[in-house]
């Protein structure tokens, strides 16, 4: 097992090269959602493999029905060590509205800001900078002499379209994907100086409802008033779905939902964390969820149903008086504790067809399900991580929550029984999803360092 | 004032003539869409004026920006009669797709069938026919000496591509064009035996509200159950927008909405009308507005409120978790009886800023206005022209509405302040803008001898 100073110092010095490595893996357009995209996925899959192997994995390129996994082993110099599976995925969100980036998503460029240079790609951040930051620690290991814990990684490309192929993969490789703790990357930190490990993670229910009416569209003057209008009917069903006080009116939808602990309630009120700073960077100021609720528990401790997207009808320019034959509307609910993402999108779709009128029908898309994620406060994983982030960043990491949901950690949790430690170096203001996407050079950078003394204190 | 009864026969007596001079017009492939028939247009125009003036009236071709325009003067007989305005169109749908065509479209015929003889040719119905039926009347009164009214006639080119050339020409030429009466020769029976006059056309208001959020689209984990979701506002103001009874909410909306005469609404209730086939023919059952109104006086008599469009967030192929920056809808109101355009898109404006939270701005886009056009029930000229078609048909006319506008009819109201009475002799099985399109022989025949009939009853 190396020394972590000359780990460490190598990462400072191959720096440069890694973020040539970077830039390779980025320039790929892996958007899984669009089957455009279908051969960059593949493409992506294969670059990691490559790299993989160039540092010593064994590592190879796993056919699903979707996109392929990427899978790699790689023994530590010692034995009776622990053993990390780490994950991340190769998989970006589409660049749209392109007309908004400031230069092309899939060509990173490093960019310079006040606070120091950053990275601007589509999947600079999301999950790629994030992923890579692991396989660079793993990477100045080996070129010092080799791991300090037994590391097996799986990279998938369907995180963003929620992961349809994992459960079947992970039926099919339990033996090989068994790991003491497992590891992932797709986090943020607290701020620009502390880090954060996030202990709990919302799960996720996607949902897409089309609602149907005539056999066509129909001219408004000659059927408005007479003719269902399916735009009215959902818009009806969204509004239904939250009460005056910001609760999701689903019957059910709060079973399972528990209380913080007091002690975890009181950490949290300690946090330096301002509800109005946080929605202030982004042009609000008024928390939109549950009436006497904060900010942080409304995106990490409790549930949501959102709409995505809404479509239906005329969209150009001008009007056109048309009664539109159907829209169409994608809903996301985050699920907090111990959610039944079934029982919530049965809930759902029952709710949605008490609403129907006799004219209408309705189809549901099925888009992904799965449960929230709560590490254990008291875990010794835990206490290791947070000392090692310490020595890093000279900060205690915040130990708190995610609204976004990583369903792999739900799902592992679930077929192999392991706890994960979700550790990243992502910012607020990366605007992953959104238009001018970045990482920060210091998240890459640092972030490297951080993996390389966690493995070190995971293995001690 | 010549004998009805003689200008009847004279219309008997000629139509053979009269079917020569239609089938003359329809052969100019006045196809206004298209400029290869540019030529065509202004001949169409020239044919139409020299037969006015053959007839004895002061006719002429006025040049506009785009096809020209036919104007022509007649006076009465005698001094103090009604001066009426007929408006028609001598320009037609191109003939495409020219293989479902059993025969050329420009080259009329008569046709058996087993209702009568028909008239198979493009521009049989509309509007050439039509307008024929007009010029036929004032022909028989004029070779058997003089008109009952002082008769103003405006042709146009432009109808089927939107009247670009209308308004202004109708604000420059408003003295000549001035009336008592307008009339229009551009609908339908109720069915082949019924005929019916159009006495109520609906306004229109149009608005595109746009609803912003957040400064850009944000991650619906990191941010949901915080930020407001422009799509919920949206969803709310569209699902308040109505009430549990399909009754529009808009505080003051039904302002200057009359109840129907109870004749009226007697008579309606015996029109062979069953909401449920006209329902039936798009795939629906059920009427969707007010509870307890009848689907004709959904469609005729009651102002609507419809979303025509709404978009916002992702609306591809798969999911993806984004709380959208903002939403948008196209509204469209249908509005009857003495209903202010602007008060209602006043209420309107009013409604969204009431539903929009602290953290939403509002956008609207005006997109039109125009107020409902309705001949009073109790006019002297209606009851003039139902007993004047009763007499020819043997039939109570019905009496009805259009839900749709007839943006021309709103532009004479609003230029010249002129009523409308709406009066055709379509069937709705003519096939108007597809192939195979035909008129009735006897929509031809006892068309000219309604608006005989009709002329000499206004005078009266």
């Amino acid at each position: 097992m190396p020394a972590l100073d000359a780990v460490l110092s190598r990462i400072d010095a191959n720096l440069d090269e890694a973020l040539k490595r970077l830039f390779g893996l980025i320039a790929i357009p892996s958007v899984s959602t669009d089957p455009a995209y279908k051969g960059d996925c593949a493409r992506a899959a294969q670059w990691l493999v490559d790299d993989l192997k160039t540092i010593g994995f064994d590592a190879s390129v796993r056919e699903t029905a979707g996109h392929p996994m990427v899978v790699a082993h790689a023994k530590a110099t010692r034995r009776d060590v622990p053993h990390v599976l780490f994950y991340g995925h190769y998989d970006v969100q589409p660049a749209d509205p392109l007309d908004l980036w400031e230069t092309e998503p899939f060509a990173p460029r490093l960019a310079d800001a006040p606070t120091g240079k950053r990275i601007v790609a589509r999947g600079s951040a999301d999950d790629k900078g994030q992923l890579m930051t692991f396989v660079e620690a793993c990477r100045a290991f080996m070129q010092s002499g080799g791991l300090p814990c037994d590391v097996t990684i799986l990279f998938e490309g369907e995180e963003e379209t929620g992961s349809p192929s994992l459960p079947a993969f992970l039926a099919a490789n339990k033996d090989e994907l068994k790991a003491s703790l497992m590891l992932v990357c797709d986090t943020n930190m607290w701020d620009r100086d502390t880090p954060m490990i996030t202990a709990m993670l919302r799960g996720l229910a996607l949902e897409e409802v089309i609602i149907r009416g005539a056999t066509r569209d129909l001219h408004s003057g000659l059927f408005g008033g007479a003719a269902v209008n399916p735009i009215h009917v959902l818009a009806r069903i969204i509004a239904d779905l939250h009460d005056g006080q910001g609760r999701v009116t689903l019957p059910g939808f709060y079973d399972g939902v528990a209380e913080l602990p007091e002690e975890v309630a009181e950490q949290w009120k300690q946090i330096p964390f301002k509800g109005s700073d946080f929605l202030g960077a982004v042009g609000l100021s008024t928390p939109a969820g549950e009436a006497g609720r904060s900010v942080l528990e409304m995106i990490w401790s409790r549930p949501t149903c959102d709409v995505n997207g809404i479509s239906g009808g005329y969209a150009g320019a001008g009007s056109k008086t048309v009664l539109p034959a159907q829209a169409s509307a994608k809903f996301s609910f985050r699920l907090v504790g111990k959610q039944d993402p079934e029982a919530v999108l049965n809930a759902f779709r029952a709710f949605v067809r008490e609403r129907l009128p006799d004219d209408c029908r309705v189809e549901f898309q099925r888009q992904g399900a799965s449960p929230a994620l709560q590490l254990p406060f008291s875990s010794e994983m835990l206490s290791r991580a947070r000392r090692a982030l310490l020595q890093e960043w000279g900060k205690e990491p915040v130990v708190g929550g995610s609204g976004g949901s990583i369903p792999i950690v739900g799902d592992f949790k679930r077929s192999l029984g392991m706890d994960a430690l979700m550790i990243g170096f992502g910012l607020d203001d990366d605007r992953i999803h959104s238009p001018n996407e970045k990482y920060e050079l210091s998240s890459f950078h640092k972030g490297a360092r951080s993996w390389a003394r966690v493995l070190d204190a995971l293995a001690k």
